[in-house]
């Protein structure tokens, strides 16, 4: 039986990628994240956005100002790259598809990398910039937690953060193809294993370890939200792709927030690679994905 | 005697990409791309330039618009990256800040790497570039020529093939740290190792036949514009820094211009790395060598 060959910029992109990872089994951290940076190229520049290197709450990020959005809408991105990986430059593009397509303006955050940091200074990170934005004049359910992949835990675990804590929470929480299971037991990391050009078991271990380094247990509902308890949580937006091998956390999160009364919208992209919004400008599902993200924004304002 | 230290950001990228090539002498020419895609991160976004994934003539890039740029000023950005590496994305924010100061728009040229495309498909793909603003309706006089190391080369290469071809020249060549001498021969290169954190004599031997795979001279003027005569050669501005491998080559290009009664410009960065303006935003020399640059632009306007 052959294998699948990729089929769009992001499939190209992660195969490009394996090539790489597997013919240097040893590659270093710094090596891997220059080629994570490479997420960009999947992604064209979205027209009529701005751009600032600044820090909001102490945090550095980039400040993505589509012309004419309303300032008093925030998205809070934070990136993929399994904690120890990305940046605000692999995401800056993807970002501003998406704050543009919403009206929105987005601060794409730098949070600090395990291992050199382990859980939870990601969420710290993340929810210092909150803090700054409604400190700022914000309200509250202007904002909005945005994350991808590892980022998409972070979005969910920040605002489990915020309820434990009795502290106002975001008006909603956007997650593309979070990655969750952190006890890294997902049976479609095997069943999609064809069908996904960058995702195996042995580099989620790999990240699952560096982002647990601080001791942290894999069980730990603030780690794995699969965990989690999601009464009075926010409406939540999940997209995944049915040929991921993250797919299961997608389809787990969305019953546990349908099972809690969650306001809970799931948009499944049939045949695509991990986090297929990247794609935004270069493939027609990716746009369209944009735009349903959008809708579901809009209408929650 | 200790070995200086990185005293700015550049530097200190460049440092650490050293480290990995001297831990992979067999990097993969895959892998070293994703690194070279690392300088973006030298550069602050510059604030208030939009930005549109387009092509020019056929050839791919970005198009950068500061806001309020007028549309008829027009720089092609020919990327350094020893003909081989770099690209609009690492180049992206660098010609933003040089666009937006100059009150121009820019054009960062994808042009086709070597070794895939050797000498001269870049000169043919800047050129496609020029032509097709040529036949929009921008005058030659307000496209400006931009190149940073090999992206100077070409630039400059770019000039001798419109002479050559009795085609109207751009009104002014803007280069910086360009890199000319492909029989590798600079005496700086010995001479400034200490403190040039990136360049080596190997490197550059790498990239020399990389771009001359196709079999053409490292005398023929066109690839080494240290060998050209430079009679009516527009205007030209060279920035270098006498602490860079690659200073002689700057030295011998403003010598040459200056025999033939050339305009040109020499800005001489003291203690800074190769193409320092890179660290626009980030670092007072740049942003002083960008307002110097926009001075010489708009003196010439």
């Amino acid at each position: 039986m052959s294998q699948p060959r990729p089929t769009d910029p992001l499939g190209e992109i992660y195969a490009e990628w394996t090539v790489e990872f597997e013919a240097n089994p040893e590659m270093s951290l710094q090596l891997m994240r220059w080629v994570f940076e490479d997420w960009q190229r999947a992604t064209s520049e979205p027209e009529g956005v701005t751009y600032a290197s600044t820090s909001v709450g102490g945090v550095p990020g980039i400040l993505v100002t589509p012309l004419d959005a309303d300032p008093a809408q925030m998205m809070v991105v934070m990136h993929g790259g399994g904690f120890a990986l990305g940046s605000s430059a692999s995401h800056r593009k993807l970002a501003g598809h998406l704050a543009k397509a919403c009206g929105a303006h987005a601060f794409v955050v730098d949070f600090r990398l395990a291992p050199e940091f382990p859980f939870p200074a990601q969420i710290e990170d993340g929810l210092a910039v909150y803090d700054a934005l409604l400190a700022g004049g914000i309200a509250p359910a202007d904002v909005s937690f945005v994350g991808d992949s590892a980022g998409g835990n972070l979005a969910i675990a920040m605002v489990l953060t915020l309820r434990r804590d009795g502290k106002p929470l975001p008006g909603g929480v956007l997650t593309m193809s979070p990655w969750l299971n952190m006890e890294n037991t997902g049976a479609t990391i095997e069943t999609n294993d064809a069908t996904d050009f960058l995702i195996t078991r042995e580099g989620l271990a790999g990240n699952i370890s560096r982002y647990l380094s601080g001791g942290a247990s894999p069980t730990d509902p603030y780690v794995n939200p699969l965990y989690a308890e999601y009464d009075g949580f926010p409406r939540l937006y999940v997209c995944a792709a049915d040929t991921e091998s993250l797919f299961e956390d997608s389809e787990r999160l969305v019953e546990l927030a349908t099972k809690a009364d969650v306001d809970v919208t799931f948009s499944v992209g049939h045949g695509m690679q991990h986090v297929f919004p990247f794609q935004a400008g270069r493939l027609a599902r990716a746009d369209d994905e944009i735009a349903a993200m959008a809708a579901w924004y809009r209408a929650g304002r």
